[in-house]
């Protein structure tokens, strides 16, 4: 039997799917997902993703940087907000606490299965390797935004996918033959493509057109994964 | 402001859309709204849509005809599975109780919109005109399998919106933008693409190839709504 891929669009559908002696890959394109395998590449020691802003400042007060956006907006008092930038040449060796409005949850909802790895353009071919390697069956698990499907996550999840097929694996729920048809549909216009969400709309309005060129630089980070070890992600 | 197209890709997520002064097309490709659509143009009276089998044999101890199916099959002892073919030569004049898997929930979910049409192939361009006569925002509201987006809801969705797309209307959430880059990537391929699907596959077993064929055929009847009247369906 060819190991399997499923895509889960949303947290909210994410029950729907048996994660236990699976990988899922967690993906938050703008930005969670993006800023965590930036953090990593820039040395972070650990990215701890917590739910609300409180338990950030907590452990904030116990010495880590503090990291989240709501709604697309840097948390007042926080150290880094959610732009890869805030990221760059601030955080080797440090501990990151990070709170965001999607990406957390999708993280959460995802411990059940076997590993967790955390899903980016800026690292896809990294991915792609740590998979085979491991052997074992794929869900790519979208954050969407505020529980909806959105563009850039699925387009992910389809490139992700595309090349999982190209190495034998099988897309087994209609959501992943979709998402894989929209990355081949797009995938000369990866950056063009993403744009069209509701979401990076959201986030023009805020000026950081450069955050979204740079999440979707494709394999800027190679040889590096990011993997939910307990309660913290780290570089493996 | 350009009327709007917002498109569900299951009833799990239809409660993060406002319905309210909009109309909602439920969609149930294989097979539930290709079967109601089916029934209408052979001119039974109304069809009743209920959630269990006990309602639905309630209804035909009342003199209505039973109808449906579960996990693809008919329901024993009810008149009328869910194969369009049932409904074909039997059922003028007559009223229809019809409880399906997925279908039948997703109508009941869209209760809050203005109006609740049946959406299908079959008849997809007199849905398209009487949209454009209505002048409300749409909501394209996919049935699903078991609470998972299904690749023939989906392609409908975007080839509904597509051609609203044409005539002005502007698709604002991301879901609605990936079901038209859908049906654009397979307008030529429809059967064949609808054929990729989870529950294409699973009907294929029962040996109704035919059904699937049959639900479609683009624009086979014309000039021929259902919509939602209280509890009941009702050719417009």
């Amino acid at each position: 039997m060819p190991l399997t891929i499923e895509v889960c669009l949303t947290p909210k559908l994410i029950n729907q799917h048996v994660l236990q002696g699976k990988i899922a890959i967690v993906v938050d394109i703008f930005r969670a997902s993006s800023c965590i395998i930036t953090a990593l590449s820039e040395n972070s020691a650990a990215i701890y993703p917590v739910r609300t802003v409180d338990e950030c400042l907590k452990l904030g007060s116990q010495g880590m940087l503090t990291a989240g956006e709501r709604g697309g907006i840097k948390i007042e008092g926080f150290d880094l907000g959610n732009s890869p930038f805030d990221y760059l040449g601030k955080v080797s060796g440090k501990e990151i606490a990070i709170s965001t409005t999607n990406g957390t949850i999708a993280l959460d909802k995802s411990k059940s299965a076997d590993q967790v790895i955390i899903g980016s353009f800026l690292n896809i071919t990294a991915t792609l390797e740590y998979l085979i390697d491991q052997n074992l069956p794929v869900v790519i698990h979208c954050a969407g935004w505020r529980g909806v499907p959105n563009i850039e996550d699925t387009l992910y999840a389809g490139a992700l996918g595309h090349q999982l097929n190209d190495h034998g694996y099988l897309a087994i729920n209609d959501t992943a033959k979709m998402a894989i048809d929209l990355y081949h549909q797009n995938m000369n216009s990866l950056l063009q493509t993403a744009l069209k969400s509701d979401h990076a709309k959201r986030l023009r309005k805020f000026g950081i057109n450069k955050d979204l060129d740079f999440c979707l630089q494709v394999n800027k980070y190679q040889n590096l994964n990011g993997k939910l070890k307990g309660s913290k992600i780290v570089k493996i």
